[in-house]
C-alpha cells in the first residue's frame, strides 16, 4: 500500500470542512467575508523532490513555482507567502536560497510575509501560499463524461532535465530549465477557471494526474498518446515513438495545466492541446495511432 | 552568531510588505476585501521541539497549540489549518498523531482544509493556520515607556516537564502535562487585544520574550523577579529561591501572553500578573527584594 494514500485517506476523515474539498485539490478554498481564499502549504525535501546539488537558488524557484502552480490551476491570483526553512548549518547556501526565493516572489508580485526557521539534519522547505480567487474555483472534480481534455505547454521535458541534472544523461539547456525553472501558468489559469469543468496542474506525470482528475470526477479519461505535446528538444533526445511518449507522459515536473472542458477554449498565452475525452467508466485508458497502449507500470512520480 | 537570527535578517530584507511586519511577530497580518487575516506557520522538528519518546497525540496537540498561541497573541480567533506531514515509515505513530491532531482541531474549532505529505528520515510536521481578527491586532512593537508589563497565567511549569519527560527529574503529573498539553489563552488574548500596547506569547522564555518586546519597542523591561507566578507544584519541586525564579523565566514552552498595558486590565478568564514595567533604555533589567539581579547566561530556549 502506498504509505501517502493510506496517511491521506485518514487525513480526509478529519478534514470535513466544505472548504477542504476532501483533500482532493491541490489548494483549499475558503470564503472568508466576501473574499475567496485560496490556499495551499507545498514542502520540497533534498533527496525527493530536489537533489543536493541543485543550486539553491533553482530550489527557490521551484518551490514558489510549484506553489504557484497549485493556484493557478484554482485560477486564483498569489498574494502573500510563508516560509518554514531548515538551518542545516550551511550559511552559503542559505544565502543563495534567500536571493533566489526573493527573486521568485518578486516575479510573481508575492508578499513574504511570516517565516519560521528550525534547525535540521535534513534540508526540507515550506511555502504556504495565499492566493485570491474571484468567481468560480474549479476543483479536481468536476470533469463530465464527453468533456474534452487539455494540457497546457508541452509536457516531458522537465522529466529529461531531471535525468541531465543526476547525470545520466546530456542534452540541451532548454531541458535542464524546465526541471530547474519550472514556470507555472497563471494566466493561463486565470483565463480558463471560469469555462472549465475541471481543472489541475500536473506535477507528477500527466497520466497519474489524469488518473487523479477522472476518479475525482468519477468518470475515465481516454488519452491519445499521439496527440501529447513534445518539445523539439525532447524529440531530438528520445525520438517520437511510443516509448518516448510514455516516457513523456509519466515523467512529472511539468507544471502544466490539465483540464476538462465542453466549451470553447478562451483565449490563452500559452498553447493548449487537446489530449482526450472523458468517458463513461473509470481510470486511464491509452491510444495511439496504432490502437490502444497498455498503461505502463508506473504512470508518475511519486514522492516517496 | 545565532544562525537563525542571521538568516531571519536575511529573510527580513526580503519581507517588505506591512503585513510581513519586518517578521518581528509570530504571525502576519493581511487585509484582504475587508476581512483581517491572521497567519501563521510553525514546524516542530523531531529532537528539537518535541522528544522521540513523546506520544504522537502529545505532539499533535502541541503542534496545534503552539500555533493557536501565535493567534491568541493577536486576539485572533482560529479558522482553518493546513499541514505539512513528513511520512517516516512508522504507521503506527502516524496513525495515533492523525487522532490527536482531530482532537485538538476540534477542540479549538479549527478546520483542516489542506494537507502535504513527504517522505522524510527526519520527522518534521508544519501546521499553517489562518485566523481572523477584528479590529486592533497589537505587535511585539507598540510598549510605550511607563506601560505596566503582565504576564497571564503561571511560568515554569513546562520547563519542569520537559525535565520530567526527559527521565532528568521526577514530579507531579501536572508540570508534565503542562509541557505536553499547553493550553492557549485564546479568549485571554481576544479580551486583551483591543486595551494592550502590546503582546506576544511566551514560547522560549519569559526573559527573552521579555527582550524581543522591548527591543522591538524600542524600550526596556524592568522585571520583578519576585513578581513571576509560579505554581504550587513548581515550588514543591524546586523552591522559591532566585536560582528557582530564573529557571522558571528562563525555561521555555508556556504559551502564555506577556503583554505591556498603560490601561485598565478587562476581566479575564486567567489571572494576569504584573511582572514590570517598561522603562527608557534597551534590554532585560532584573531586580528581586535584595536588589538588582545579574541576568543569567542564557534568556531562555533557543531552537537552534
Amino acid at each position: 500500500m502506498n504509505p501517502e494514500l493510506s496517511f491521506i485517506d485518514q487525513l480526509r476523515s478529519i478534514a470535513t470542512d466544505p472548504a477542504a474539498r476532501g483533500l482532493l485539490d491541490d489548494a483549499a478554498v475558503l470564503d472568508l467575508g466576501g473574499t475567496r481564499l485560496v490556499l495551499t502549504l507545498d514542502t520540497l525535501v533534498e533527496g525527493v523532490h530536489f537533489l543536493a546539488e541543485d543550486r539553491a537558488d533553482s530550489v527557490a524557484w521551484k518551490l514558489v513555482a510549484v506553489n504557484v502552480s497549485d493556484l493557478a490551476a484554482k485560477g486564483a491570483k498569489p498574494l502573500a507567502a510563508l516560509t518554514s526553512y531548515t538551518l542545516t548549518g550551511d550559511a552559503a547556501w542559505d544565502n543563495v536560497f534567500i536571493k533566489g526565493l526573493g527573486e521568485a516572489l518578486d516575479h510573481f508580485g508575492i508578499a513574504l510575509i511570516g517565516g519560521d526557521t528550525v534547525s535540521a539534519h535534513e534540508r526540507s522547505i515550506g511555502l504556504t501560499l495565499v492566493g485570491e480567487a474571484r468567481g468560480f474555483v474549479p476543483s479536481r472534480s468536476g470533469a463530465h463524461e464527453g468533456d474534452a481534455l487539455f494540457v497546457t505547454g508541452i509536457v516531458g521535458d522537465a522529466g529529461l532535465g531531471l535525468a541531465i541534472a543526476r547525470g545520466d544523461m546530456t542534452g540541451p539547456a532548454s531541458l535542464l530549465a524546465a526541471y530547474r525553472r519550472p514556470v507555472p501558468q497563471l494566466a493561463a489559469g486565470a483565463a480558463l477557471a471560469p469555462t472549465v469543468s475541471a481543472m489541475m496542474d500536473v506535477s507528477d506525470g500527466l497520466l497519474i494526474d489524469a488518473l487523479r482528475l477522472a476518479d475525482a470526477s468519477g468518470v475515465a479519461a481516454m488519452i491519445d498518446l499521439d496527440a501529447i505535446p513534445l518539445s523539439p528538444e525532447f524529440r531530438g533526445c528520445r525520438g517520437d515513438d511510443r516509448a518516448a511518449r510514455l516516457i513523456a507522459a509519466t515523467a512529472g515536473d511539468d507544471y502544466q495545466l490539465l483540464f476538462a472542458s465542453a466549451r470553447p477554449l478562451p483565449s490563452l498565452p500559452c498553447a493548449a492541446t487537446r489530449i482526450g475525452q472523458m468517458v463513461r467508466g473509470s481510470g486511464v485508458h491509452l491510444h495511439d495511432r496504432d490502437g490502444a497502449v497498455p498503461l505502463p507500470m508506473t504512470l508518475g512520480w511519486l514522492h516517496q
